[in-house]
């Protein structure tokens, strides 16, 4: 790992997404087309042609819950019952309510909340097939009030989705899981064919032809962000543990070689212990080759003078994780603008934030926490404004709502009001 | 006016979204590229190019700011300041707080609320640059308690922009305003420029290269929603005043050739008054030409046998503006589940809304009110997650995630929570 000694703020993880070739938007919006035009049959053929298997039914079967179950142990089934019932907790605080306000003068104003009526959940393939994907993506919308969540995934070899995934969807009681994946499952919840009723809004990670598509639907209708590379950011101080630190920063890299693990300290010896230790134990991971590519292109470690830089430093990097390890973390709180998670002390460590403790594990990438955030029950609700104006505050304001749109040049909606005083 | 009587509530205002010619797409990435080549240099290139006019400078003057008050009149300038007063009141009880929850175990968890440091609002030109605009985009803002905000807005023949809007931005206290439009000042806005620091997020409606800019540095920075054409529903029953309602539709159709004005009734003999109304109200509109365009190509009455199917039509076409003139309007709030803004009862004319009452006059269009809400003040803050494990809940829970990381074949993850133990 690179070291840098830095006194100004001058840094960014910032790395320019992935926005296709010309001719992968183009094999996207004929895919989209072709979903539109031919429904399940352009479905079933671009899974043969793409996932290698012939499907006889895109819906997941009865028979596959129970294989799922015989599968996975029966521990985990626990654990993951457990970790859904700690994201529930959390993401029930999110939940927000309508609300009204009155004048004397007989005006109400209000927001109305409202769940989402369906929502699609796109879960990667491979080795991203993740269960706590499903729990993340599919809690926060079930506290919202969504009545219809739907999974899309694409199939392995053997035609079905891995157990754990399975198993978790039927424990948040989703049963409505598709074998379908790439742009064409993105093109199916956007329109809809004859198996997949369309839903309202499309979440989950997925490769380059995934995020185009979902570009493409982006207005017909709503998406979540489109996920750069995934990053984490140690702010620490000499307190801190370099073993600790560097087992942190690898349990990042290891996810991919364009993942970001990067150190902010304000001690040199232990920038160049945390190099060391990552060096050792790096080469003692089962994904050693990715977690080292991911180290050596986007590994680095800040060495600043103060806390107060590291923290600047730490604003300017924006990270998708945050671990804050210092001898008071809750100080630096106040100072942190942009991060999606923020992990304080060295008991935080970021798995347990990835998988167990309840806040969403979906979170802002490569920068963006500058203006995104952690997926939430916001995300699964929308607001409609209340007004209602009484006889008399009708009568106190309709001439200044007249003379404001005469100014626009809008003459209809001046008489729209003076058409009350007939 | 179309008069249909339905039973079944089959309907839609759906309109594909206009997303442009590959040509068009072609130019808008070219003049981003440029833009971000080329600076300023290209943002005065291209104004003299599509504005017709040779600036010497971007950033509005103070004798520009000046000569604005000169020119409008006096009493505007405090209706503008009243309605400014009721938009902040409105959306500072939108804006939400950061909160914390704690365990017996000394787990701590919360949610961090910080405003975006940096947006950027673009303001239409032409007959589209409305003050209330400035109004409904900064004031949210400004709750949300952003720092910077920046206006850009393509200059007029005479290298200035309208007074409405230069006086609604003077009095909001903004004073960064650049006389650049299209999609050379999304680009400057999203990759900055010698003069204009680069924002986190985008808002505002503008023409078709516009759109497709916003789309193109969608994830580079946020943006709002992309806006389709724009509608009213006005659901009644036998209670209500054609007059009136056909004064309101009007107020839709008078904005734009593509607008939609629909009514919702439970009256026959109420749907045949209207369409009378609309007939004789548009030929005496100064823009009866759009009106008259918009109303023969858009304009629909629908018929329902009671009130219950005339609001599932409702939520069928989930409008942008629904006003509720029944009577008891408050009895339908219930069941409407997607509208931007819901107007109850007929002193709720849809341009008190627009202007004047205080919640936000921009709203998803288009029918996207089933996924989006109106402008708000969480579209301009972010939330960062707080984890914050104690040795006691650590020691509790580390097993588990680690056996979770192990289930997702993520070593590293299981070895960083391991090495606490060390």
């Amino acid at each position: 790992m690179k070291i840098t000694r830095i006194t100004d703020k001058k840094v960014s993880l910032r790395r320019t997404i992935d926005t296709g070739t010309e001719q992968q938007r183009k094999d996207v919006q004929d895919i989209i087309a072709t979903v539109r035009n031919d429904g399940d049959k352009a479905l079933f053929a671009y899974t043969k042609k793409f996932d290698q298997v012939s499907l006889s039914s895109l819906l997941v079967t009865d028979e596959e819950f129970t294989e799922a179950y015989r599968e996975l142990d029966k521990e985990l089934v626990d654990i993951i019952r457990e970790a859904a019932a700690n994201i529930r907790s959390f993401h029930e605080k999110q939940k927000r309510e309508s609300w009204f306000s009155y004048d004397d003068d007989g005006t109400m104003l209000g927001q109305k909340m409202t769940p989402l009526d369906a929502v699609g959940v796109y879960v990667p393939g491979g080795t991203a097939a993740y269960p706590s994907s499903v729990l993340m993506n599919v809690i926060p919308a079930q506290v919202a009030g969504v009545k219809r969540i739907v999974i899309t995934s694409p199939p392995n070899g053997k035609g079905t989705l891995p157990a754990g995934v399975l198993v978790a969807a039927k424990e948040l009681g989703v049963a409505e899981i598709y074998k379908v994946g790439g742009a064409q499952a993105i093109a199916a919840l956007a329109y809809g064919t004859e198996t997949i009723a369309s839903v309202d809004k499309i979440m989950g990670p997925g490769n380059i032809y995934v995020a185009l598509a979902k570009r493409e639907v982006f207005g017909i209708v709503d998406i979540d962000m489109i996920a750069g590379p995934s990053e984490i950011v140690v702010l620490s101080d000499e307190t801190a543990r370099a073993n600790e630190i560097a087992a942190d920063l690898l349990s990042q890299a290891e996810h991919d070689k364009n993942s970001s693990s990067i150190l902010v300290t304000t001690s040199m010896d232990q920038a160049e212990k945390v190099k060391a230790e990552v060096e050792k134990q790096v080469a003692l991971l089962p994904r050693e080759e990715i977690a080292k590519a991911s180290v050596e292109a986007y590994g680095h470690i800040y060495v600043t003078d103060d806390l107060e830089t590291a923290i600047a430093v730490v604003n300017e990097l924006a990270p998708e994780h945050l671990e804050v390890i210092t001898e008071n973390p809750l100080a630096c709180l106040p100072g942190i603008k942009h991060a999606g998670a923020i992990f304080l002390g060295r008991y935080s460590s970021e798995p347990i934030g990835d998988y167990f403790a309840g806040p969403n594990h979906v979170l802002p990438t490569n920068g963006t926490a500058r203006f995104s955030s952690p997926l939430n029950v916001d995300d699964f609700m929308k607001k409609s404004s209340i007004i209602q104006y009484s006889k008399q505050s009708f009568e106190k304001n309709f001439a200044k709502v007249a003379k404001l749109a005469r100014l626009e040049g809008l003459e209809a909606h001046a008489r729209a009001v003076e058409e009350r005083l007939k």
